[in-house]
């Protein structure tokens, strides 16, 4: 792993919180993006030389709603940057973690990621992230 | 904040975690510390230009087991570097973030630190550090 790529973080009301992570970090988000695929809005704030996410659920059925849901906003995921996501799969799976994806996926950002099940990380959700050149 | 110093993790079994932290990182813990003040064994993993630091408690009254009998294993705070760390929680005061210490107190890895309250900050245990020169 090269890096923390960023932090994600559920919440349930987008222009409060990033309102909100605007005082706390002291920086406006650089990008908000909606990621149709995972039914979020996303907004992205730089600190050193990793990020803040915030992510709001846009339909009930995306998987930020149901962890809202089930333990409240808060910080939802680490995402690990990678210089090659497949070579990175294979090498944890090897290692006995569980992935969520069996093929990297398009991710925020312009990114290709994998998310590796909590159980397989002391209850942590784990995201490999390796950028589109 | 000028950048996330760590991540901590609360696990319930410090040796088990540790393996598989070397094992999903691909490096060590550098450094391994007991936190009498806290109650909790704690252990650093370099990760870039941050770090992820795993959390067990060493007694029943930590706030690590009962952060865990609550919610379970899993991200417990995100801790964010900051130059003058008594400037920064006033700042933070009046922007109206509940500080959940009034003045800052030694934690782990050399660290003068103050923890922001979750309700603060949308569910995250914000803690700023700064370095005991």
């Amino acid at each position: 792993m090269k890096k923390v790529e960023h932090i994600g973080i559920a919440v349930k009301n987008f222009s409060e919180a990033n309102g909100l992570y605007y005082k706390l970090l002291g920086a406006e988000p650089y990008k908000t993006e909606y990621v149709d695929s995972e039914g979020v809005n996303t907004s992205f704030f730089k600190v050193g030389d990793t990020k803040i996410e915030l992510l709001e659920a846009t339909n009930p059925d995306s998987a930020i709603a149901k962890f809202i849901e089930k333990r409240g906003e808060g910080i939802h995921h680490i995402a690990f940057e990678v210089e090659d996501i497949i070579a990175e799969m294979e090498r944890l799976k090897q290692e006995g973690f569980t992935l969520l994806n069996e093929q990297p996926k398009n991710g925020a950002d312009n990114k290709l990621v994998c998310f590796v099940h909590p159980k397989s990380a002391h209850g942590v959700l784990v995201e490999l992230t390796q950028e589109i050149k």
